[in-house]
């Protein structure tokens, strides 16, 4: 359900879900409402009056009966549940908004749900790679004395229609106990996939079909799988219902590897230490087990349910996982060991769930283009559409695909860590506390701040480093090289250990217990990063032969592009200058693909081949992308003409500001 | 090469293969030649002259130096090089053959060369299940940095036209520093079995290759399998070279598992103890890795360059070997876990071979019809020809298959294990000293005894059990029932503590230190077990509405076959009445067909198919076996009719003995 919410006096009005947060609603609005404590409702600056529509909010310390009764609000405190109309007082809003016109509903409206993702995959057959056949059994006689397999076998070819099932010595060692003490009723869990660990019993005729697990009575209701995301820095998980294809629970825990190190580099050096490899693949098991242990809670499930897993990680992660080699994956030529693993029995790895649980890896490229990006191509239709897509996945390492249903590049580019938080003064994940919208009013300096969570700020997460970057700026505080202006008169902007800086939260409203700025220093660590994101981008267009022109639209995979403002992302040249109708967020797409394969065998199938058709572009030592990277060291670009609306934008709001700043402020005070 | 000897004054000829002994030959021929101390030279009643031809042997101390100069010889000291006459001078013969016409040639001649035997399969191609393929690699650089495991893919297919190869995670493991210290030369192993434990990397298409192994250099001139007999007694194996299919060696050691129970029930009753399956598969793997050892000793070869097992036993120790529940093979209504045994890691199951290696175990028909016989249906060919064949397995548990490429049918029955020495009071196996060769002057009845390797005896084996039965019936020692004559004037018949008994070779002559004796319960279990063996042949063939005439040949496997003499067999009612050129001997045929599977992918899917294909008659609690049984428990039988030829002769045998033996007896004194 949908509401649209209007900001007075600046009628600029949004389309959000129901219940969504007003403080938020404002920020994705890009309507400007003073809030310095990030929306936990201490700092009492973020006061609107709501004129007309159904909120809910209790009425706080920082408003009194009689505005209460008025309509009188803290928008971080205050949620929306029909059309509304707010008025922000004049004490809480910046100026009026300088370029309204710029505003994008769509993109605006699309942010706010992004949460609400699902595969573009189109055309996939529910087909489970695990599935459960109940049967029931005559015991044997003198007249009827076949042996127990074959029993078996009778009964689910004749209840079920089930042929060409091969066994593994696992089934056999617990069968005969099992089907006497069932009284002869039994489960039994069977694999799609091409899974023959004997030979076929079946003359001429190779099985198609594995028996995995046999169970006592009928369990065919529950069959569970858990579909994984090891990313280098947290490991998510989704546990997925194989009866109806539902996603009963999300979890995530941070990589246990990362006291290891934060970036696969530093997890390479440490595996080549003696026993260093066995260490790593034991803590990122561990993190398995522990979102895995998670999933079940939540759900009430139970472990011996889950019949078979699919993990998606980056080259690094997915061989760690798996037990091998790493180093030439650090080494000049960028060698891994294998593209496509075999599947792993998941318990031989020290994954905890029983025996029969297959777990399948995801197909690989290169050693910086893994199986969560061919994951996320899978998962997002990619490969099935006409339209040509350029997909992106922010992290550590920037990865890159280019192509549609008959082609497919991919490129990988290092960006550092300093939109994850790493190389930030006070950059921090996307926990609460971590600032992740950001508004300046333009004439004041002062910000508004939107927190994970809504919590005292903590510091600063990715998508708040791209906010607070492209308001900075926009309101000209920091020219196009990433300097501080140094004549501004606000108490925010002063010099530091690290060059100039902005003072983003004081201490008082900070819930770290001192100032948190962004200096100078992390804003050049930012543009190096969106510098090599956006050469790499350039780079593998212009290795087709394409330009930004040509793309029908850009997927922005990753948690990280969960709560990224496109907008302000364009306007620091991170992203390309395309309109805003053609970006899409993906959420975590490497976990839809790996629950595709789960539910379907074709899929499965699809993303090897996948794998198999994309080609790598290798950035590394490739004089064309360093050209490009070094014309990206700028905001948004030393090339306007790549960002002719953002630059537009920037020359009108900077001619503005310059022109009007002081007076204006002055009035606001 | 083959030469002719004839033996005079009975001008009796036989073709035997250069070199044979000739006591042994004299048995073989059916002539009378005193011997009482098995062959060792000590007795020096086997003294012959040789008249013609080329002969080696020694001079002994029996014979002097004039004698040998004029041709006198021991026969069991002597071997034959080509074609000679032999004259038995008449202190060392008994009487002249008193029904020489019954002599067959050809029997005798086979059952010399018994032990060349060779699969009898037609039609496979050469076509082994692991193979070796040497690849030259490229070091990887930036401009071809694919993966490893891609490289090798791609040399593989370059260098060799092998594709849709799959692997596994122990390949992958060792991969990358093997393909850098070998300097990209590296020989790959292949399995050409169904053996994805991946999901293939190819799309569309299931790999039908497995990656198994990968060795530095060149090493593809080595690749070694192992086929082993798995006896309830007796390990047997056999080393083959892939590259050729040929044998280079054969061993065998007892079954370990022997210490808890002689056969299978025992083993069985043990297995159900606490740890008890344990310790059989621990045993039986212990006889295996022995019997590897020594095949590799006698060829030089190294364990590193096997690359496959198959293995082939009756269902308990497939089953024993496996980790598999053998308790409901025991009670009835008699089934085992699985007819057909998936492909398992022979390390797994503590192998000591390397990690690759992959056993294969033949498939099963029924509890009491195992791997053994599919294996020997398999090596025989039985299941590609026209005619109609009845495959015999004389064992503790008699195994019958009848039919042809049409259809088969099975049956096992419970012979006890009398033919293998066992509950016989001098019985013992095959081994030196054991007798096996029995010929009974009918007038004297004076013995003529060839011992495994013509040691003094040291007791009775099932070869001999059948001589001695059928040699005493037909000297009129015993009747029809098994019972001795009571009023026969030799010293060597006399009562004792188990009934009558009849002295086979005398404390002084053996080796034992004490007479041996046979006696009538000894005589009793033996009627027994060939009374089941019999039944269950009859049994089978009234089941398809056939007689034994209808029989185009009889395949008598086993190592008890290797030295049966079928005459004697056929005389004690333990084999069927019908001409002897119907007669076929196997040799060792679980070994024969375990080869196969080894050298052909086709002849594998043959194995699965026979195991299908095969009818499993149940002679438990099957009142036509119980009453054919019963008719059975005669010397050959109660019906006369189904021994026409056996009937005839002993009659024939009886008249004359009756009506001359006192005479004779005296005259020869």
């Amino acid at each position: 359900m949908k509401c649209t919410v209007t900001f007075e006096p600046d009628n600029v009005a949004i389309r959000v879900d129901r219940g969504a947060n007003l403080l938020e609603v404002g920020l994705a609005a890009g309507v400007h409402v003073n809030a310095s404590c990030g929306g936990q409702g201490v700092c009492g600056k973020c006061r609107v009056i709501i004129e007309t529509g159904d909120v809910e909010g209790e009425k706080t310390e920082k408003v009194s009966q009689e505005e209460y009764d008025q309509g009188w609000r803290q928008a971080c405190k205050t949620f929306v549940f029909s059309d509304c109309t707010v008025q922000i007082p004049v004490e809480s809003r910046g100026l009026r908004r300088l370029v309204a016109a710029k505003l994008d509903m769509g993109r605006a409206d699309r942010k706010i749900v992004a949460l609400k993702t699902r595969p573009l995959a189109e055309g996939w057959q529910f087909d489970p790679i695990t599935f459960k056949a109940h049967v029931q059994l005559s015991p044997p006689t003198l007249g009827d004395n076949v042996s127990d397999l074959t029993r078996l076998l009778k009964g689910l070819k004749q209840q079920h229609g089930i042929e060409n099932v091969s066994t593994d010595i696992r089934c056999l060692q617990t069968m005969p106990k099992l089907f006497r003490s069932s009284d002869w009723s039994v489960t039994a869990t069977l694999m799609a996939a091409p899974e023959p660990e004997t030979i076929s019993s079946v003359q001429g005729g190779f099985p198609a079909i594995n028996l995995v697990r046999l169970e006592p009575g009928d369990t065919s209701g529950k069959n569970l799988a858990v579909v994984i995301d090891i990313g280098t820095t947290t490991v998510c998980a989704e546990l997925l219902d194989l009866k109806t294809g539902a996603v009963m629970a999300e979890s995530a825990e941070y990589n246990s590897q990362a006291e290891y190190g934060e970036d696969v580099i530093t997890r390479i050096v440490y595996a080549q230490r003696p026993e260093g490899k066995e260490k790593l693949q034991s803590l990122v098991v561990s993190s398995i087990n522990q979102v895995i242990d998670e999933l079940l809670e939540q759900t009430g499930s139970q472990k011996k349910d889950i019949s078979f897993m699919a993990a998606a990680g980056n080259t690094t992660m997915t061989h760690l996982l798996l037990g091998l080699e790493t180093r030439h994956i650090r080494e000049t030529p960028y060698v891994p060991v294998a593209n496509f693993m075999p599947l792993v029995w998941a318990s031989d790895i020290g994954i905890d769930v029983p025996d029969c649980v297959r777990l399948y890896s995801f197909p690989l490229v290169a050693s910086y283009v893994g199986g969560d990006i061919v994951s996320g191509i899978l998962g997002s239709g990619v490969f099935q559409k006409e339209e040509l897509t350029l997909y992106v996945d922010i992290g550590t390492n920037g990865e890159i695909v280019l192509g549609n249903r008959d082609w497919l590049a991919c490129a990988a580019c290092s960006m550092g860590p300093a939109f994850e938080g790493g190389g930030i003064k006070h950059g921090m994940r996307a926990d609460l506390g971590a600032i992740e919208g950001f508004n300046i009013n333009p004439v004041t300096l002062e910000p508004m701040l939107v927190t994970v969570g809504r919590r005292r700020p903590q510091g600063i997460c990715g998508s708040g480093l791209i906010s607070i970057l492209a308001e900075l700026l926009s309101a000209c505080v920091i020219d196009r090289n990433g300097k501080f202006v140094r004549d501004l008169s606000s108490e925010r902007i002063r010099p530091g250990r690290f060059g100039y800086e902005y003072v983003v939260a004081w201490a008082g409203d900070s819930g770290a217990g001192r100032d948190i700025e962004i200096t100078e220093v992390d804003i050049e660590n930012l543009i190096r990063a969106k510098g090599a994101l956006f050469a790499g981008c350039l780079t593998l267009l212009e290795s087709m032969s394409l330009s930004f022109d040509a793309l029908d639209r850009i997927i922005i995979a990753g948690a990280f592009g969960r709560y990224i403002n496109i907008e302000k992302a364009k306007r620091i040249g991170l992203l390309p200058d395309i309109p805003a109708e053609k970006f899409h967020f993906l959420g975590n797409g490497s976990l839809l693909g790996s629950r595709l394969v789960c539910l379907s065998g074709q899929m499965l199938h699809e993303a090897e081949g996948i794998a198999t058709m994309m080609t790598n572009i290798e950035l590394s030592d490739n004089p064309a992308f360093m050209d490009k990277y070094m014309g990206a060291l700028f905001l948004p670009h030393t090339d306007a003409r790549l960002f002719p609306d953002v630059s537009e934008y920037l020359e009108a709001n900077s001619r503005m500001i310059l022109s009007g700043r002081i007076p204006k402020y002055d009035s606001v005070l």
